[in-house]
């Protein structure tokens, strides 16, 4: 049987690689040819995770289609944050709680997007579809991928459906979800060792934004005075990847996991979009985003709608 | 609470509108407000199932956007197929089982794409998930539909989940499936009463292939010497809808539903796509398609992949 990859998107968080782990499996015990690959490095955060519950990390692949020919995307649709040439790939299944744009297929597929905090959430689900029962390990991941979402259950990503989820599988795996929650965000949030480079990559997303290029990197803390402390350095490498990339907006978004707020450091020829936004002005390319903890749903949208109105009035 | 519409698309077959009704019943018994609404006529294959189970047609809304701010699609998803100023609406939900394209949002949505050969067969999985009973009327609605698009369970689009999904449904509908089917697809395939501008919109759809428009119609008859009879008026009325919406192709596929194959008749500028697509050559406009009864599975990714050998050969 032909082999299938399944990945989660570029510059990988926890939910792109537990997913895609915990879905990869599925798929085997229903009988398919599948290997969980990732686009990307491994986070400090996810690390804590594979450890913890002694999984391996998925291997790292930059050419999917030297391999395969048909993948299963998990943690997102939008091409540009997808493999390399995806775009020539049969893409057999979208697993994803995300926005749907810049996807198409050609045939019928597989695609479940629900508007829930972690794409783990619609995996739990996926799994009593289909009668296969939840290991320890998986459950660990699913669990963990669920608390890196939804920032122990403190983002207004965070339903009703993503706690329940976590709640049957903190059982399964054996864990106490607050406990074991706060140690591996605290995991994820020392950045001291890494480099302005890494900082901007580690959770980077483009979205194409009515004809502007945006990127969206986020980085979560538990003191973000260390990293604006930094700031000269951090525009200097997001500059260099607006020239290179052809970038309109970049936004850096770090985020305070203990007290839920957000500063964002902001480069590009259109930064005036982030200040229509949020109503605010711009102090030495930075502005403090208050209770803003989610890219998904409290920068994503709001960027959107701001570049639609700068569109509409030239 | 909020108003939301539920159609399925343009040009509506029996599976839009079967499919639109059945999923707004399920939406009011989970606390919605909603109305199942058209986008188009009621052909006469749909209007013998809603006379035979006694439920009223939903009622034609021609400006969406005057009524309401969120909808939710089924039986669709690409842009061109769905309602006028659909990019204006928020799309909460959308249930098909067509290749996904052409669809974009600023939010995450419940985007349920399976790849089985009726939207009905996925919203009888809903009913179930979410507990809901099945209605007599309902049950049978769901089956009209299944029927309808598997030609009686003889399309290759038709799955081991759609036939199971029409068992179940015949059982709590409490008609004969075969019987009944045959009866409900010879009143659709009625079409002598029609005027050549009808047949060429009864179940018309409008995609996008490698930067072309190309437009494909299906009418299924017993008898298609009747209307291959009518040739010269089919093309005229083909021809003035490729003038007005700036078609590179228009194919009418006309589908022997007794016999399970296709003639073709082809026009507009790019009308050699046809020709490499199936291996054929036209003759006066027109080709058999040997064992062709499936649009989605025969007809769409055929033509998609001719259209990008085409481009790349310029």
């Amino acid at each position: 049987m032909e082999k299938v990859f399944v990945f989660g998107h570029k510059n990988p968080d926890t939910d792109s690689i537990c997913s895609a782990i915990v879905h990869a499996e599925l798929k085997k015990q229903l009988g398919m040819t599948v290997e969980p690959i990732r686009l990307g490095e491994i986070n400090s955060e996810t690390q804590y995770a594979l450890d913890y519950f002694k999984v391996d990390a998925p291997r790292l692949v930059e050419n999917v289609g030297d391999e395969v020919n048909s993948v299963i995307l998990v943690d997102h649709n939008e091409r540009q944050q997808s493999a390399d040439g995806i775009e020539n790939l049969r893409i057999l299944e979208v697993i994803d709680h995300h926005r749907v744009a810049n996807f198409e297929t050609s045939d019928p597929l597989y695609f479940r997007v629900e508007p829930v905090g972690c794409t783990a959430t619609i995996l739990n689900k996926l799994y009593k579809e289909n009668n296969v029962s939840i290991s320890k390990e998986m459950a660990g991941l699913m669990l963990s991928a669920i608390i890196s979402d939804s920032l122990l259950f403190k983002s207004p990503t965070c339903t009703d459906e993503d706690i329940q989820a976590a709640r049957e599988l903190a059982g399964i795996s054996g864990v106490n979800a607050d406990e074991y929650g706060l140690e591996m965000l605290k995991a994820g949030a020392n950045v001291s060792d890494k480099t302005a480079s890494q900082l901007i990559s580690l959770d980077s997303k483009e979205f194409a934004m009515n004809g502007s290029k945006v990127q969206i990197a986020q980085v979560n803390v538990v003191d973000p005075s260390e990293l604006m402390s930094r700031q000269e350095d951090l525009e200097e490498v997001m500059n260099k990847e607006i020239n290179e990339k052809g970038l309109d907006l970049f936004l850096l978004v770090i985020t305070d996991i203990l007290n839920n707020d957000s500063v964002a450091i902001a480069a590009g020829e259109k930064v005036s979009a982030v200040e229509k936004a949020y109503n605010v002005t711009l102090n030495n390319n930075t502005a403090v985003l208050k209770g803003v903890v989610s890219r998904k749903k409290q920068v994503v949208p709001v960027l959107t709608e701001a570049f639609s109105n700068l569109v509409s009035k030239i």
